[in-house]
């Protein structure tokens, strides 16, 4: 399916509708396999220890899911996360941003669903993965 | 399996070792089959529109499971979620706190597995649900 | 919600809809809160060692959530998972049939979620839970 | 992590220690980044209305999830499955084989964890998607 919104159109949407955390997330990459967002690691994501909370990794996949489908349906703001499915498999690198790569397995009429894989930047383990589904309200389809 | 630590032990626990989110949790009820978690709703815990964001509740469930694993094996603070599942099923009703009630199924030797139920305060709908996995670093055993 | 085919209606379904199942499944329970599935345990759900295999506890809890939405709507056949997540936590006893609980926590227009939980008979230890959702055809609602 | 166990291996493990499964599934490709395992669609294996059945998926993706470990550490038997998530998200197409890929994304002390894309024979679109979680017993490490 084709790209609607680009990474400046995505940019420019977050900015406007999710205000409280648009400063957290950076759209790197945008094309027919894959998004990408960066999550810019601050004091506020971290746990004692100085690892990532687990609770910001899931903000982050859901966020590059998110943004994903609006890449290609464009800016409905109500499509609503139904699952999230989530394995964390390692502990992040410190002091890195992390970065997650979604890809779509379905856009369908009512339900979307895709993986996201999540690494530190720079580094070719992946430090958590999800699957999630999205619903797609009938009257913005 | 028995309550080692009780609602004033895993207050304590939490305002110690999570200063940076123990204000947002408030553990209201611990016994052998239940416990439960008060997320004292705020700003920042918000999307537009004045619902609860996902991220928030997945904190919710994820701090509930982990409250109910720690009451019966004693201040681990190691111990790390490996997997959850979640399902988002309502909107979260406004101006409202959000209860999650953690149980366990399994307690083992390294992993530990429990069901989160989260409900608006005084509604009987449930808002979202979890399963979560803990895994329990050996050296805490 | 109120329960539109009972114990036998759901039993006549089963046998006539899905024949080559039927005979593996026997509905023991359904009421408002909850609907129980026994699976009749056999050769060939078995794995070496004479535990039941992975994919016979899925197709228990599947069928257990299916006949806990169908009580509900009635003889809809077509209703389809598109999610399940579950969770194996101990070994069945060997030679005991398997037990599973279903209930459900949302029953919407286009979605159903609800929780299963699998033991063996007699036992109190869950061997195994699972969450599903079943996306139901509008044609059929 | 290096192969140890080449598709000959495997195929005459599965033989061996699965007998009542192993002519359902036969091993297509092996190497360093996945494994491929084919379903041979049988009449035992579908729903009425000729699809593919869910747990005969599940099947699927937990076996190719279990060589994909086993390729990597030798015949441990005893590895089980501790959880899997799986969508399903179009019907398979009648009267074609099913191919699941699985790729590792973590081979853990205890824990393995990876994801399996199913896909029907000679098609592009994905069919369902798993995340497994293997255990593997310290005796065998």
């Amino acid at each position: 399916m084709a790209i609607v919104m680009d990474q400046a159109a995505l940019t420019a949407f977050l900015a406007r509708e999710f205000m409280q955390v648009a400063e957290d997330f950076t759209v790197t990459h945008v094309d027919d396999d894959m998004l990408e967002v960066r999550l810019n690691v601050d004091a506020r994501h971290l746990r004692p220890g100085g690892t990532v909370s687990g609770p910001s990794m899931f903000a982050l996949a859901d966020v590059a899911m998110y943004l994903a489908i609006l890449a290609r349906i464009g800016p409905v703001a109500l499509a609503v996360t139904t699952n999230c499915s989530i394995d964390f498999m390692r502990k992040p690198e410190a002091g890195r941003a992390l970065l997650a790569q979604a890809r779509l397995h379905k856009l369908g009429r009512v339900l979307a669903v895709g993986d996201v894989l999540i690494r530190s930047d720079g580094a070719a383990d992946v430090v958590a993965r999800a699957s999630l589904t999205y619903s797609i309200p009938p009257a913005q389809r």
